[in-house]
């Protein structure tokens, strides 16, 4: 029997009652299946802090490493707003992407049928919305040096970020934009500001130039971030797969998450470059929502986001299509039958807790 | 009888032809309202490039910043996509808002309410809303230095832009938010991203700390400004005033702008600080849509934007508040009438030119 390995870092807020459910699945997946997930547990976010006074301890971090996954719930809430810049929860997860080179970040914004009437854009605009955002995750002015704040004195304080990237930094995330798009629409949008920044300028020339290289069967047309932006609340579906940097990739991602009115239900996936010998490749899955604290605890979150994140874990970690693929129709099945948590809940159908909302997704399965 | 200096830069696209239809308004005002305009023109942007090759000339950079108010229309276009950087057109539009030190972008998302139906969004979500985004301009990584491309050899290149702020650039924005709140719902909500960014830690602590000193009477929250984008698409109208950086800036006002549904209707005001001694300030006003090349010198362009923006111009710069109310009913007026220009033709309207539009809000003035 295989062993798959699945180092879980449930964080803070809701993320510990979604990654409850995920626990569920795989369970039956490992009783019933013979899935062979092996499983264990860290602490990341406000809870490590708490813990040892750092938003992921080095063992931890060398426990992700070593997994086959990392299934990441999220981190944060108002008791650590005060904490020192370093040791902040969002620490925990920029370290996370950075140490393990996930430059990759997926994130399917889709409209699930069912939830097509919650978004807040006129569900023709929306139903049917199935665009993939490749976010770059390990580069841009997230990680860039320097990044300060200085006393300049008399009462003057300067703060400088670095916005910087090189020509394989945006080679590799357009390599995997173009990748996925061929198994899609074969349609890429690529998303800078090259009329105002540099990066922007070096973006869209590497972009074009992968392009050409190696594929110019996929159709690739460029827009301003700031026009993108635009457009994807004009009309999303022109879009299939959209490529931009980390900053642009964090909002526009964002956007499109909520235009689908389905926000508590879209997952993401962080990925490495594969390996030159096995083809793995280290990876993260993580629900597009946050940690929720206002309702954290109370059993009502909607665990949707973090099963799909799973999901897409089967499909790209373990290459388990067919259980992915189930999993994904079964939560479909859940919410055709009206079966909701709070967040989504509308006329004439069921509210559910988050450990029932599981239950019904395992059954479903 | 006053004179008050305007220099119109209609730059490239449909610039021009919206111009126009202000300079109707101005021959009206002058003959029948004794207003004193006294304008003169220059070129901006892909036009100025083609006239003498820079973006906009030193003599034309002049007579910006000795009139009292710059009208502005848009620049762009594909004839310019291959011109050096330096030069492309929008360096012209960033020269001046540099030059001009117009560190306060004002950007009003309102819905009119003939176009309420025009919006991707639901209408109840949309109708009525009145948000204003105050922009920082004048720094951030539109400005920062280290600005970059650089060789690293191995076909590597490195592209750098820098985000730099000082406390005092983040102070005078907080002001004018807060000052402009006090004649609205007295409301402002900051945006950065303070969990990812040194600025967005300096932003939130300098954007309080303002509060605090000065305008503790005006309601103060902060979003992170993924959050941000996300809240303006769910329920937009929970917003008054949002004073965020000049990049989110840029990219929320964007959204908000196409969430109206008035994309060609929105105006901007660009401002400076007010003169220690007259109190009179630098100030430039363009439409927020682009050049559109596409139906460029078609006379189907909506002029709307433009002539909304020549009435934040009578109000921001010569205090003619009466005649910017009622430039401002009278856009109203001819809408509610139903007539249209094509991009915002719906059914039962009449569409019009741009040039009859024009007519119609001047006879409507
Ligand atoms: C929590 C935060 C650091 C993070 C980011 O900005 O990348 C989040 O917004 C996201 O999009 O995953
Ligand atoms: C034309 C461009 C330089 C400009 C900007 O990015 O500021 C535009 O998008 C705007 O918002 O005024």
């Amino acid at each position: 029997m295989t062993t798959r390995t699945l180092f879980m870092l449930p964080g803070d807020g809701i993320g510990p009652e979604a990654m409850a459910e995920v626990s569920k699945l795989i369970a039956y997946m490992n009783s019933n299946e013979d899935a062979g997930f092996k499983t264990e547990e860290g602490l990341v976010g406000g809870s490590a802090y708490d813990a040892h006074g750092a938003a992921i301890s080095d063992e931890d971090m060398d426990k992700a490493m070593a997994a086959d996954a990392v299934l990441f719930g999220a981190v944060g809430g108002p008791k650590w707003d005060g904490v020192d810049y370093d040791v902040r929860p969002e620490a925990g997860l920029l370290r996370l992407r950075k140490d393990m080179e996930l430059f990759a970040n997926l994130r399917p914004a889709i409209c699930y049928p069912a939830l097509a009437a919650a978004s807040s854009l006129k569900q023709e605009l929306i139903e049917g919305l199935d665009i993939l955002i490749v976010r770059e995750l390990t580069g841009g002015v997230y990680f860039g040096e320097p990044k300060t704040i200085t006393d300049l004195g008399n009462g003057q304080k300067r703060a400088v970020d670095s916005q910087v990237y090189d020509t394989y930094e945006i080679e590799r995330i357009a390599g995997v934009a173009f990748e996925l798009a061929r198994t899609r629409s074969n349609s890429v949008c690529s998303m800078e500001k090259h009329n105002v920044m540099k990066s922007g300028v070096l973006w869209k020339e590497v972009v074009t130039a992968t392009h050409q290289a190696k594929y110019s069967d996929v159709t690739l047309t460029h827009m301003l971030a700031d026009a993108g932006g635009m457009q994807l609340v004009r009309q999303p579906k022109q879009f299939d797969v959209i490529v931009t940097d980390n900053l642009f990739g964090d909002m526009l991602s964002d956007v499109a998450a909520m235009l689908t009115g389905s926000l508590g239900m879209l997952p993401s996936a962080s990925l490495g470059a594969p390996d030159a010998k096995t083809g793995s490749r280290k990876a993260l899955y993580e629900p597009v929502h946050g940690s929720a604290p206002d309702i954290a605890g109370q059993g009502i979150a909607n665990p949707i986001a973090m099963i799909a994140s799973f999901a897409m874990c089967l499909r790209y970690s373990f290459s388990m299509i067919s259980e992915a693929d189930r999993l994904e129709n079964a939560i479909s099945t859940v919410l055709d039958k009206g079966i909701r948590t709070g967040d989504i809940m509308a006329e004439g159908c069921k509210q559910v807790s988050t450990s029932e909302m599981g239950d019904a997704i395992v059954n479903a399965y």
